[in-house]
């Protein structure tokens, strides 16, 4: 939680780079919608979890990579979206998540709208969330200031911030992508949603 | 696949001390039953996948491990079953794994009550997969022959045909607990039940 987080917001944590959170990302707004609750976007470096947990990536995990490439696909055409992320898939997103912490100081709502387009773009193999001219593309198209994108990115203040938001996360207990928090219930995964939003409904159980 | 593989077969692998197994196994029949399928229950040891991967347990791993307890609990909760693994939890199931393929070459379906018995059992924290006296008692209150389960876990052959079993499914690509395979498509995980259910009925897509 931090300055950001709504009364019973939905903590929405995610990596640019990981395919699951993609998908999540298509269906976590219409989700608070139903059940009443706002979402906080928490975009975050995967890596600093896999630290703390010994764990890697499920692209550089032998036979794992191989189902997770095929159930992406799969889950892409069952949802009707595009799925061809760049050759280097998955990218290292720290320029996307800086980029998203600098835009949610000016405003919220247009940092979740850079997530959104970011995912969008990202999997459909046009921008890289890895790289500062691409993400401040992005950016640039939404009405944000380029040069100043481009600068905030090397600042030391969004570096520091960037970094102690993804460092406090895993902190308390958050290890994937996506991962939810909501009303101190953790949800690991997308294939948590459905869980997640019974738990909401249902105050628990 | 092997020679017990009956057609259009739900392959449904596991290792007796994954607790995500345990959740799957109670609902697997079921599943299985509105679209029409017979399941093939295979346990084998997960380490053998870890083996290949480079994976460890969840109850191994930072952060994962509370997670997991959390959810098991709260899995159990939502389906109204025991929760209270033995202290040692997650065991080594190498005696019940065994056990299940000797029962299997007099009975598949005595195998099968096996399996669910097992982990009825060893999830209310009365008897440990991992233990050949405990294994055995399960056997013999199914009606089995005590003696012979307790002659065949020691025999080389058993032991042979167990591993070659894991050990082909970890080269077909099968890496964890639960995992299913039908019509030639992976699922991993309890929370792809639905999903599969859905694949079969409409034949993929």
């Amino acid at each position: 939680m931090d300055a950001h987080t709504p009364d019973g917001a939905i903590e929405f944590w995610f990596d640019f780079g990981s395919a699951y959170a993609y998908f999540a990302a298509l269906g976590i707004d219409a989700l608070a919608e139903r059940v009443g609750r706002p979402v906080l976007w928490r975009p975050y470096m995967l890596g600093t979890a896999f630290k703390a947990t010994g764990a890697r990536g499920l692209s550089s995990t032998p036979l794992k990579s191989d189902y997770a490439l095929r159930d992406w696909q799969r889950l892409a055409r069952l949802h009707g979206v595009p799925f061809s992320p760049p050759s280097g898939h998955p990218t290292v997103a720290l320029a996307a998540t800086r980029a998203f912490y600098h835009l949610e100081e000016e405003a919220p709502d247009l940092a979740r709208r850079f997530a959104a387009a970011m995912f969008a773009s990202y999997y459909r193999g046009e921008k890289d969330a890895g790289n500062a001219q691409d993400v401040a593309d992005i950016c640039a198209a939404l009405g944000a200031d380029r040069a100043a994108v481009l600068a905030a990115l090397d600042a030391p203040g969004l570096k520091a911030r960037t970094r102690e938001i993804g460092e406090g996360a895993v902190a308390r207990g958050i290890f994937g992508s996506p991962f939810f928090v909501v009303d101190g219930e953790p949800f690991f995964g997308a294939d948590r949603m459905a869980m997640m939003e019974d738990w909401i409904r249902r105050g628990g159980w």
